[in-house]
């Protein structure tokens, strides 16, 4: 097996979810650090300097030879990576495959240059980035939006996962000082350009436009932008009571009213071209069979290429909930969890990757996402860009989520290209 | 403070719910098992001889001067309790005014018998029953179905709470054996009547045909019947996928068919008179914000007073469930997890209820419920009848469900009477 798919098949046992299907990898749970240990194991075995930074992401170095191995050294450097966390039941390669092409690139441009194939003018870091999912926390890119400031560090402090711990505690147990987490210029410094490789989550590979006679699309892409991304939690409180002794026409049921907006919200979306708008979590409380719940949160993820159009979305779909919560005799509150507007990646970084990528695939296309990243958030820093492997079926945060062998590899080849005409 | 009040008084930090309001006690949780320590110590206090049987329903024995304490001497006793569990975020006297009134109950008799009043023909028990509210395990009254074998045991053993803990386990753990778990014919020959006295869990005593000038109801009403009722569970089916990537038009998601359900199950509900019908719990799975559900699994509690029209009514369910589900490209699968018929109470039991308690209130109603209680289940065994205590807001199952002291107090008063003309 080639280095790419034996790292994920030394990792494929970690963090399975046996009730959900496929893994569930929480950031700092079990099976994320052990993840992450693993990650600095193999850096380490490669010679690369590792360590983290006061927000929780990790640096693995390769320094320019006779470097002195410091920050001035390291400034401007190239940087690639991914992520280690998931979603819950999500699948293998959303995170893990962009850690592990950049191990395996790192392994192709080592040999390029004991064979003096390669010259380089820069360092090049390969990084994992905490909680990229929002699993745990709630909020998307929370390492990434931590060191450029994106979010201010008191808020993340104080996110709470579904136990109650605070992400300041949780941060403070696993190593890191709370007092020292948020925008970080020294660190920011040492990113010349940001690359991240990613399995591709929809179906854009795999539309006629790019398909072979076979049907079958090439095997990377190059990322133009990032859809704007928000996450808002509605919360409808009606009157909890007895499911058995209450009649029909005396209950205001926060239930009824939600999943009427449930259906709204898929109606709002399905009338606005290019929008997504998604329930995918929704908690009654107290959440007994023979109780009429007395509150229910569900979270709403709004996807829109154009900041306003997204704004209009939710604000239209909070109008409706508000209809239907006085309608029911309840009421509704709505609070916003994280906004991220539409990324368009740095043209000439992007020109440059498709240019390296077009030497191995000539049909790499130029593809937007509707998925958040960490390059997404960096992008507002530094020049950053991305590179998409094929996934046969479009289905991601699934245990479903594929991606084949022969196209792994194309991404590391396509990766190590792009970053040796970068170093 | 009144016996009945104290002793609810001095429970009520147990078990509190920070989250929800209220109380949270499921059945073998340390706050229900403190709970029964709490009843088997204020039972000894009084000279009662406690025992738990086979199915883990406690029993604490007032026998007759010189008996001789065994089964035999305790055949066709007077049985009065209830139980000590909650639903989640319930409120303080579902369950346990019933035991406290017994305890009190049972001062009030002691007292008469001493000063030569109270003349028994036979021994009397006070009984706490677990699993009542069915919270943890899935199914209501779960030991009075043991002990009448209105459960198969080997279904109720292999029943699992949230965390996947089995009835059996959890049985063992608490000292039970679960071999010796179901049908108990030499308990049930104990067992001449039932009676439970409990809050009541409606409007049913406040409504303008009961209420005085001032509004008030009266303190008390005697139970006539209970509502069939039934719950299922119902599992959407969908394919999970990105919440961010997967276009409107590319998904089946369970969670917009569980929605359009949700609203469909009231419309049938209220197009049904005498008919109710919630869902107060809805599981997404995997539950991510940012993840379209794979599936959702929603509970359906429903309830008639003909048995026929609760079929009916889920059958009709079960119908627009798979018509929704084949719409949205879903699949949709129904499970009975329990059903009871109507019950009407012995009829010659709940005359004579009447008679005692209407010469302390002689307004007291006799009154349906939608509630299940053991008693119901005990009813198809031994003669049962209920004793309901008013609930000036009509809301049960919730942190407001409430009861004043002089109500709880008349409650006693009654229950004593009933219990004494019974002996």
């Amino acid at each position: 097996m080639s280095t790419v798919n034996s790292l994920l098949a030394a990792i494929s046992d970690e963090g399975r979810d046996a009730k959900r299907g496929g893994y569930s990898r929480p950031v700092y749970s079990s099976a994320e650090i052990t993840l992450r240990e693993w990650f600095v194991a193999e850096a380490a075995a490669r010679g690369l300097e590792v360590s983290t930074d006061a927000n929780g992401i990790i640096w693995a170095w390769w320094d320019l030879p006779g470097s002195a191995r410091d920050s001035d050294s390291r400034r401007g450097a190239l940087v690639t990576g991914s992520h280690l966390d998931s979603v819950p039941g999500g699948g293998a390669f959303d995170g893990p495959l962009g850690v592990a092409s950049a191990l395996a690139a790192f392994d192709v441009l080592a040999a390029r240059e004991a064979s003096g194939d390669l010259q380089r003018n820069r360092a090049l870091a390969l990084t994992v980035f905490p909680e990229e999912e929002g699993s745990r926390f709630g909020v998307a890119c929370l390492g990434s939006r931590l060191l450029t400031g994106a979010i201010d560090p008191a808020k993340a402090l104080s996110l709470r996962d579904a136990q109650g711990n605070t992400f300041a505690d949780v941060a403070a147990a696993n190593g890191l000082d709370p007092a020292l987490m948020g925008r970080d210029e020294a660190t920011l410094a040492l990113i010349g350009d940001f690359i991240e490789l990613h399995v591709e989550q929809g179906r854009g590979l795999n539309t006629e436009e790019f398909t072979d006679a076979a049907g079958r699309g090439p095997a990377v892409a190059i990322g133009s932008s990032i859809l704007g991304h928000g996450r808002w939690r509605l919360s409808f409180s009606g009157q909890g009571n007895h499911a058995g002794t209450t009649l029909m026409i005396d209950r205001a049921d926060p239930m009824v009213a939600a999943a009427q907006l449930v259906v709204k919200v898929r109606e709002v979306a399905r009338l606005q071209a290019d929008a997504r708008a998604t329930v995918g979590r929704l908690e009654p409380v107290p959440g007994g069979t023979n109780v009429i719940a007395s509150r229910v949160d569900l979270w709403l993820d709004v996807r829109h290429p154009d900041d306003a159009v997204t704004a209009m979305l939710v604000e239209k779909i909070h109008g409706q909930a508000q209809k239907i919560a006085a309608f029911e005799g309840c009421s509704v509150a709505l609070t916003e969890e994280s906004l991220s507007g539409t990324v368009n990646f740095d043209p000439a970084l992007t020109r440059a990757l498709e240019k390296s990528v077009h030497r191995l695939v000539p049909g790499a296309p130029l593809l937007p996402t509707g998925a958040g990243h960490d390059a997404g958030v960096l992008a507002a820093e530094v020049p950053s860009g991305m590179i998409y492997v094929r996934n046969p079926s479009g289905i991601s945060h699934s245990p479903e989520e594929y991606v084949e062998h022969d196209d792994a590899d194309a991404g590391v080849a396509a990766l190590a290209d792009v970053l040796e005409d970068l170093l």
